[in-house]
């Protein structure tokens, strides 16, 4: 691997990794993708080498030629500082608080409670039925973007995208949660705002490239 | 309210809060701390005035003058970059990459899924007895705890704190979950690097003023 090499540790449905998909191709970065089947075999993401990158166990994984960064927004901040152009903050303290609070309702209060490894638990220990599971899925995500609705209409810094008229940190968050609202069959319908950022968004190639149906390990058909 | 004056809606034994608390007194920031109670009434966090701060009806948030901020980790960024000194993160990209990660792990993969809101859906929807949901806080805090450790004593800029010799954000983010995890008797002998952090930061007047015991809502005795 080259000194200044990225790969990128993925899984085609995983929302963490999608928005660390999106980041990389705004910053417009080649970069290689090195899929993670997250539940082949009991999950490789379990094993070596990929348990051996990440304690955690969890995707993505990002390699900048010998830097093993972990963690999603931590992984699109360190983007943003080391290739600053086009950026993934603005400019200002005050947009810049608004822009990581907006990405940390999902990536926070959103997405950790209706992961992978969250659903295996109510499975496999608490034998939750799926139908119950499901709902817990789309409670979580619902509770999240009413309150992302509110605070994005009532707000005169949202433009086009969640901050202003290019797009950020927050928005490389929001698409891969309305991803995974589709999955789980959430009603969009009182969602205008959102709707309308996830529209402009994936308007964009950067996004569309990076969707999961677009990945190399997606299934065919998918 | 003055144009700079500073007010933390906080609740004595709320994790997120108690990280803001640790930051402010680090940063020496005079603040007034207006207690929001989690409990009281069916929670005051779900009534006006507290919900027209924060449609997601969590705390803290943080008033700087008239600007509203809301998520832990966010308002602890802009405190960092709106008063520099003494720095919250290290100096450079790959070592801010790190700082956020650890405080990520703790932050987005730990605390939301043991915080109230979840223990009463649990209670209260799912009808899961309490010894349950205790072993569900328990498991996911030393999921998130062996990954920690492991990452904390693997690495060499680990120091007497997360990150080298002077406290940053990750241990903001570390010492309230340890204190969590006290809460739920997890049993913390395998967690020596953690143990470890924790002790160096509570000898410090900043850690400690800001402990849920200390603070102007904690019930008496507690």
């Amino acid at each position: 691997m080259n000194a200044g090499s990225i790969r990128l540790y993925s899984y085609w449905r995983s929302s963490a990794a999608y928005r660390v998909r999106i980041a990389l191709n705004l910053k417009g970065l080649p970069h290689e993708i090195v899929p993670v089947h997250l539940a082949r075999d009991g999950g490789e993401q379990h094993k070596p080498p990929f348990s051996d990158l990440n304690p955690q166990e969890l995707v993505p994984v990002l390699l900048h030629g010998n830097r093993i960064l972990r963690q999603s927004m931590a992984i699109m901040e360190y983007l943003d500082e080391t290739w600053p152009t086009p950026p993934l903050m603005p400019a200002t303290a005050r947009d810049r608080q608004r822009v990581r609070a907006l990405a940390q309702v999902i990536a926070c209060d959103v997405h950790p409670l209706n992961n992978l490894r969250v659903l295996q638990f109510f499975e496999n220990t608490w034998n939750v039925p799926q139908a119950e599971r499901e709902a817990w899925v789309r409670h979580w995500i619902q509770v999240g973007f009413e309150a992302l609705e509110t605070t994005l209409c009532d707000n005169p810094s949202t433009g086009a995208f969640c901050d202003g008229e290019v797009p950020s940190m927050a928005d490389c968050c929001l698409v891969p949660q309305v991803y995974n609202a589709g999955r789980f069959g959430v009603d969009m319908a009182p969602y205008r705002t959102i709707r309308r950022i996830n529209e402009a968004c994936l308007a964009l190639e950067a996004f569309d490239a990076a969707r999961p149906e677009n990945q190399p390990d997606a299934p065919a058909g998918s």
